[in-house]
């Protein structure tokens, strides 16, 4: 039995009349989402006190909640850690990754990468004064440049603007038969497409939870570090909740063995309380059919947009498998037409300087939103008005 | 007028009949901070989603709730953000510090410093594979050590263990002669303890806000830089919300100006509205007036337990201007000690190997609690009850 999107949507936290296309920004709140953070307060920091740390298992939140993400990602447990943000578990990442392959000097990313993974990376190679070169190519053409002399693969599944994925099985696995490591940014795509990190062989995976993990704005990042390495990687940053015994407050660093070694400082209690909400949605449906339903809405959108607003160029791909759950259309005067949207009470985003976004996440989108919402675009377009909002721009959308 | 510390005390979320004599390691709720939690995620996040970004200024959070800290700290506006943990705050403070410093190649603390803030430094030194010593002398023999050969005099001003309070201003005056870079760790201190860390001319600060500052467990940390080296202070992760424009997407990183460059990854927006709540509570005080109350409190309780006590051995300092808020006894089986004293409703805390801890915040412990709290520990010691938890070792109070 496919899974019961219907129910799902009735779970989520939407004004009434609002057609939500930026989850893949941020994620909304669940409706319980409060309660929980609530109940986490008053039951558990108010009444338990400093002895939530051990009765409410606060000081496994990390590996637990990990557990959870592991199973969205098709990861084995006890490989993935929840905490920090998503900069922090790539900086980690990206350490950890240069002191498996130290011999090759060359970190290969495209030119799509989300902009703070490249910050990260080269930040990295010049705070530690490496001998390194972060090398962009386009995104097509990362499976040829993928070379004997490139130490680390270091891609964003889907790109952020265009919603073009690449194919990390196939990519992954030239990387391993080149003797590569591998670090998959899974921001634009955990929660929404099947993936089995598993199953690629992946080393190294990074993602944020606010976007269709709905876990809420600046929720915890994660880490996923293949076990074959656990024993091997180094956590540059060692903070005392990567030690072995934080508690002993011995002299000391020692690492803790297995995932809990990248941890770094104490975890965001709070904060994971809304995510795991969010996750215990997530987890009554089947991934594979969230895809499927994506896959319809996002074609469903499409077509609407090509019939109606033919001034609005498509530019993420045609071929809904080498894409993610959202669309990019170009307009010249897109953030205006967003703005318009906004009044019809219809969110997508902008991306500078002339993509429209709209992201459609099955778990509270459904058919009649993507019907409704191309109406009303279709209408703004046909009628002009979105003129009127030409000189708004001021926009933090993430 | 001497601050209503009888009002304060009633805006706390407590179980009745406990006294909390933890808040040094994890503060309480306050009664507001399960609604404020809820308000933003039902009010904010639900009803206004993406455009909460804006609209309910999260952007500005890391720095708006850092001028709130800022003025705790009696720093000047614009020189705090909040964001991350201690750990990386940390980290980042080092680095800056390092780079400003660069002739020099000792790194000066103390045997009594957190041990996750020597991790940090010895970490930084081996990931930087940097040619520094990290040289680390007993607490009192911090003055006569700072000398000119010295770069960065890296102190927690109030010790973990002990309650031992460094001189802050005498000791940083000092190191600013010598040609040093000061990091003070204010975790144990912010909050209880008048800081002038504008007037003590100190480079850098950093602490969490779950002790005394009641944020909530693993509520994010802050940074002090001084103003004078914010044009030159280099982020050594460079995450997208340090960029002076995250939302342009530019390929190459470019510093925001000011404090903002010292951010790093998407700021934790739900776990900051609890620390506003505690702020809020905090503001209403006068923080001289906490310092002499939580005075007030200790001596009782020293002169409480040396009468009714005396196998008990204070090991904080007898000067109560040379210590923090907290006190610490020696005891063999301090651990067992602090088990029955729970089991009356009194926490403590225990430190490995024989140290109990018990911290008073005027904001929710009054008099009565430290009369009764000594009675109930009396009783404890008396009657050898304690003798039955001697064999239930298991603690990760932090």
């Amino acid at each position: 039995m496919r899974s019961d999107f219907a129910l799902t949507k009735q779970l989520f936290d939407i004004p009434d009349g609002t057609i939500y296309l930026d989850g893949n920004s941020l994620g909304p709140p669940t409706k319980t989402a409060s309660d929980q953070v609530s109940s986490l307060i008053e039951e558990k920091w108010a009444k338990l006190l400093i002895k939530s740390w051990n009765l409410d298992n606060w000081i496994d939140k990390p590996k637990s909640v990990g557990n959870r993400i592991a199973k969205v990602m098709g990861a084995k447990k006890n490989s993935v850690i929840v905490g920090d943000t998503l900069s922090i578990k790539t900086y980690q990442a990206l350490y950890a990754a240069i002191k498996l392959q130290p011999e090759r000097k060359i970190i290969l990313s495209d030119s799509g990468n989300f902009p703070s993974d490249l910050y990260i990376a080269q930040g990295l190679i010049d705070a530690l004064n490496l001998n390194y070169q972060l090398r962009t190519v386009k995104p097509e053409q990362i499976f040829e440049s993928i070379t004997s002399e490139v130490a680390i693969l270091f891609l964003t599944e889907v790109d952020f603007r265009t919603g073009r994925k690449h194919d990390m099985i196939k990519l992954t696995k030239k990387a391993k038969e080149m003797g590569l490591i591998t670090i998959w940014d899974l921001a634009h795509s955990i929660g929404v497409l099947p993936i089995n990190i598993d199953k690629a062989e992946a080393d190294f995976a990074v993602g944020c939870t606010y976007k269709y993990l709905n876990g809420g704005p600046g929720s915890p990042a994660f880490l996923y570090v293949a076990p074959k390495h656990l024993n091997n990687v180094d956590n540059i940053i060692k903070g005392w909740f990567g030690h072995t015994a934080p508690f002993s407050f011995n002299k000391a660093y020692q690492p803790a063995s297995g995932i809990n070694k990248m941890q770094i400082g104490t975890p965001p209690i709070i904060a994971t309380a809304a995510l795991e909400a969010s996750l215990d949605i997530l987890e009554t449906v089947n991934i594979q059919d969230m895809r499927e339903k994506s896959i319809e809405l996002t074609e469903l959108f499409i077509e609407e947009t090509k019939r109606n607003c033919p001034m609005l160029k498509l530019i993420s791909p045609i071929c809904p498998y080498q894409r993610g759950a959202h669309l990019a259309f170009e307009f010249k005067e897109g953030y205006a037409v967003i703005q318009s949207l906004m009044e019809h009470n219809v969110i997508g985003d902008f991306r500078y300087p002339n993509l429209m976004r709209f992201g459609f996440n099955p778990l509270f989108i459904c058919e009649n939103n993507v019907l409704e919402a191309s109406k009303i675009l279709s209408k703004i377009m046909t009628s002009g008005e979105w003129n009127k909002n030409i000189f708004k721009i001021k926009s933090f959308v993430t």
